[in-house]
């Protein structure tokens, strides 16, 4: 709490399962983050913070992270859940989330377009805008994710 | 932040007020945790985690929890929240939650069937599996809640 | 976390934007905090806790928030979030947040009837109470916000 995050990771995935909640579970698992307990935050990349492959964790623990997620249990549904941060380099980004009944290339745009539209009324200059987009086709209950992670070292957790 | 907790307090509580905000702060005094300001988590049990009773705590605290909440301002409606925890020995667990128009055996039966689908996913092995259920019938406006609540010693605050 | 916040600053404001998510990103900017990163918390005013100017903070901070938002994308629509705290010195107040179809002074008398009722069911003696509105008229996509901001120390973050 009251802390600047240092690094962020970004991850996606998607699954199913008996009910709405366990195809989530699923999607975290598909997504390697699934043993987590995220605390949901809105969405800002503090500057100078990197974007980094995500790095060793314990189970059980309590991480800040920005999430999309869309669950359906509507068989044959198309869902996507994506997110995304544009960087600023000298100065803080945003990241931005998306999820809608929609295909992977739909989410994916609407997302850039929104950290386009958040980095333009900050005035701030875009330097690099990274993605992560998962899909999936509902069969019974399915859940999409796109997970961003905040992080309090610049590689992960303090050694 | 980037924590682990060491014990879980499971509660639950059902309430009226005037709204269906009122309506949960009331539930949640009839669970003893309404002077908590709660940080909503998802659900991992970790590791050597102990479920206890509910410890003291000073009102205003900061704490993470999962919650399942319910509110209705349906004259007659039954509700039902049920939060159950699913303890792993020598490993990380799961924590599920489920909120319905529902009553208290539908909800439990609900989390205890989610527990096990998270449980097996992880190829874990299930030791106990604790649950709390809290049923309202709605009179105007009214709201069922099921909490775990996670501390940072094993005893709950630190002395 | 599992810690007591020592002062709460009280922003609102409104905006539009070409989706939902940018204009609550522009409301947050309106209100001058699009630039932190929210926990969601809910509302419990900490006892001996001070209502305090919003102080100065490093863009991208994690920071525990009460908010109330209300977006909309029908044209014409006015929509109003409201939060306000109810102080009763010597003992710990509540914070309510209210969201609606509703004008300014609609979403103001709300908040403060569920202060009221929250102060009465605690037995509590309400000293002051304090409210932050925002209106808005939808455009093209529009949000209302309305947040209480807690901080550690009594001026803000510690020096």
């Amino acid at each position: 709490m009251w802390q600047l995050p240092k690094a962020v990771s970004l991850v996606s995935g998607h699954g199913e399962g008996p009910t709405e909640l366990n195809a989530f579970d699923r999607a975290l698992q598909d997504a390697r983050v699934a043993d987590i307990n995220f605390l949901r935050v809105t969405s800002i990349m503090p500057p100078g913070a990197r974007i980094i492959d995500l790095p060793r964790y314990p189970a059980g623990l309590l991480l800040p992270a920005v999430y999309a997620r869309i669950a359906s249990t509507q068989r044959g549904d198309r869902i996507a859940a994506a997110i995304g941060v544009g960087v600023c380099r000298e100065r803080h980004g945003v990241i931005m989330e998306h999820a809608a009944h929609a295909s992977r290339e739909e989410a994916d745009a609407a997302v850039r377009r929104m950290i386009e539209e958040g980095v333009r009324i900050r005035g701030l200059v875009l330097d690099e805008l990274v993605t992560v987009v998962a899909e999936h086709t509902v069969e019974r209950a399915g859940c999409a994710v796109a997970v961003a992670l905040f992080w309090p070292t610049p590689t992960g957790l303090p050694r």
